[in-house]
C-alpha cells in the first residue's frame, strides 16, 4: 500500500443527477478501484447543515448519497466510507484548528468574499448580511477532514483549490507551533472533468432546477430526457452535435464508437424524437441494475447506517490517534501525563 | 431540587493567585455548598489554547486549578466538575451553534473589536493583525458551554456580560429555525464583587505580573506580603486603611470585627512591617489548611484525572441527550430514523 491518500467529501444537500455521476461519482468510484492509494469517501453532513437548514432534506439526501455511491459500485471494504458526523474527532480538531487559524486568512475566503460584493453591490447596510459562521470559517472544517486522515490528495473542483491551500497554510501554522503533526495536502484538479449540460442547456445544477436525477424511475427519465431542450430543426436536417446538450449527455455515457455513429446520425439529420429516444435506451440500458441496486439499498436505510458505522469505526480509530496528538500537543491530556 | 441552573468556566492559563479566590473561586464554592441549584464547575481548556499556545502552562495550570477548587471545598459529588475537553459533544455542539450564528454578531463582540482598534490606532495594514479564529468565535464555543448543560444563570464579570447575551442569541436563533431546543441562560453580575489590588497596587492580574499566588509556600507566601507596595509614612504616623493595598487584600480575608481593629491600629499608626507581618500571619493561618490540601493533591494528578473523568461522565450523559436533540433538528440523525 503506497503512502497516497485520496479523500473526497459530499456534501449531503441534494440527490445524485446525471451531472454529479458523470463529473464526480463514477470517476471517483472507478479510481478506488483501480488505485494502491488509500481512499476515504464522506458524507458531509456537517458541512451540510451550514446552508441547509432543512433538515428531511438533509436526511434525504444523506441516504440518497451513500446508496448511490455503494448502488455505483463503491466497495466499503476497500475504502473508509463514513458519515462525518460520526467521527466527533473531527469536531475537535476543527476547534484546535480554529486556534491557530489567522483570521486574516479566513477574510480572503473567495466564497466569503463573492458573498459579501453581492451585499456591496445590492447596498446592503451590512456586508456580512446574511453571512453565518458556518459559511465564514467552513474552510477550518474543510481543513479538519483533510488533516485528520492525513490526505495527501483531494480530488476537487477549480473553486475548491483555494479551499486546500488554506488546510495546507493552517496545518503549517500548527507543525510550526507545535511541531510536526500535519501532512500537507494537494489539490488534484481534474481539467478534463466531464460537466454535463441539464434539460435547459445551463450546466446541470440543483440550482438551476435543470436536472435528471440519477435513479430516476424509468417513466419519469424518459420522460426528463424527452424534455431536454434542443432546437427547431426538422427530422433530415444536420444537426450539430458539439452544441447539443442532448449529445453532450450521450457521450458521457457512451462507447467512442457509438459516439461516432451517433453524431453520423446527427449528420444525416436524425429526428429529435428520434435521438431522444435512443439516448433514453442507451442510458437507461446502462443504469438499470445500478437502478435496481439503489432502490433496494434506500428500501433498508438501517443496513446503510449498518455499513457507514464499520465506516466510522475504522475512520475513528485512525482519528483518535492523530487527535491523541493534537490534544497533547496543544496541551491538552491527561493531567497525570 | 430547582430549575436554577449554574455554569462557571474557569481558563486554563494560570496559577490561581488570592484576587482569584476572593474575588471568583471562594463565592463560588460558598454559593456551591448553599445552594438548590445544580452547580456545573469546568477547566475551560479549550478556551485555553485560544490564547495560549504553551502546552505545559496549560496543563500546569489545569493542575493547579483543580487542586485549587477541591483544596477550596468543591464538592465533586454535590456538582458535576469537569474538564470541558473530556465532554467531546461541546465540540459538536459548537459547530452546530456555528452554522446558525451570524457573522455580524460576532463583528460586534467587544473583545474582538478592542484587538481592531488597537490594530487600527497602530496603523497595522490589517485591521486584524494577530487575530485568530478562535478568539474571534469563541463566544459560540463558551454559548455551547452554557447550553449544553440547560444553565440559567453563569456568574460573569461585567465584561463578559455581552457574551452571556450573544448565548441567548444564537440559542434564540436555533429555537426559532429548529424548535424549542435550549434554555435561554441569564448573565449574574456580582457588582459587589471583590477586587484585591496586586503587589504594585493596580489590580491583582496576572497580566500586570503583580499576583501573589493563592498556595505559595509559607517562606514566599511571606515574602510576597512584604513586597506589597505601600507608602513612606512613618511608624507613629496615622495611615489611610481605604487607599491601602495591604488593608484590602487584609480585609478580603478578615471577619468584620478583625477589620474594625485593623482600621483603628491603621489610624494609630501601625508601622508598616508589624502591619505586614499581621496580615502574612492571618492570612498563613487561614490559608494553610487549605494549602497543604492543595499540595498533597497535586502530588497527585492521576487522582485528579479520575475526579474530572467522573465528573465528565456525569456531564457526558446530560450531554448526550441534548446533542442528540440537536442533531436530530438539524437533520444528523440515523438514517434508519
Amino acid at each position: 500500500m503506497s503512502n497516497k491518500t485520496v479523500l473526497t467529501g459530499i456534501t449531503t444537500t441534494g440527490i445524485p443527477h446525471l451531472g454529479n455521476y458523470a463529473g464526480a461519482i463514477r470517476p471517483a468510484i472507478e479510481s478506488s478501484q483501480t488505485t494502491e492509494a488509500r481512499s476515504f469517501f464522506f458524507l458531509a453532513d456537517y458541512h451540510a447543515i451550514i446552508k441547509c437548514h432543512e433538515p428531511a432534506r438533509i436526511r434525504e439526501s444523506a441516504l440518497a448519497i451513500a446508496a448511490t455511491w455503494l448502488a455505483g459500485g463503491l466497495d466499503p471494504n476497500k475504502v473508509v466510507f463514513y458519515r462525518q458526523s460520526d467521527v466527533p474527532e473531527i469536531m475537535e480538531l476543527t476547534w484546535a484548528l480554529t486556534c491557530v487559524t489567522a483570521k486574516g486568512l479566513m477574510n480572503r475566503a473567495h466564497a466569503y468574499k463573492g458573498v459579501v460584493q453581492e451585499n456591496v453591490e445590492a447596498n446592503a447596510v451590512d456586508p456580512d448580511k446574511g453571512i453565518t459562521m458556518g459559511l465564514f470559517s467552513y474552510p477550518i472544517l474543510m481543513a479538519a477532514d483533510i488533516l485528520m486522515f492525513k490526505a495527501t490528495h483531494v480530488p476537487v473542483g477549480k473553486d475548491q483549490i483555494q479551499h486546500i491551500e488554506m488546510a495546507r497554510d493552517i496545518a503549517q501554522r500548527f507543525n510550526h507551533i507545535f511541531g510536526e503533526t500535519f501532512v500537507l495536502p494537494e489539490a488534484v484538479v481534474d481539467d478534463a472533468g466531464m460537466i454535463l449540460k441539464g434539460l435547459d442547456g445551463r450546466k446541470m445544477s440543483k440550482s438551476y432546477n435543470n436536472t435528471i436525477p440519477l435513479f430516476e424511475d424509468e417513466k419519469k427519465f424518459r420522460k426528463l430526457i424527452n424534455k431536454i431542450v434542443t432546437n427547431s430543426l426538422e427530422p433530415g436536417e444536420p444537426k450539430d452535435p458539439d452544441t447539443c446538450t442532448l449529445f453532450g449527455i450521450y457521450s458521457a455515457f457512451a462507447s467512442p464508437s457509438d459516439i461516432v455513429s451517433m453524431r453520423k446520425q446527427y449528420q444525416e439529420g436524425i429526428a429529435w424524437g428520434e435521438a431522444k429516444k435512443q439516448v433514453f435506451e442507451h442510458l437507461n440500458e446502462l443504469l438499470k441494475d445500478k437502478r435496481d441496486a439503489y432502490n433496494q439499498l434506500i428500501q433498508d436505510p438501517a443496513e446503510i447506517d449498518r455499513t457507514l458505522r464499520l465506516g466510522a469505526d475504522k475512520a475513528r480509530q485512525e482519528a483518535a490517534t492523530l487527535l491523541s496528538q493534537v490534544r497533547r500537543a496543544v496541551g491538552i491530556a491527561p493531567l497525570a501525563g
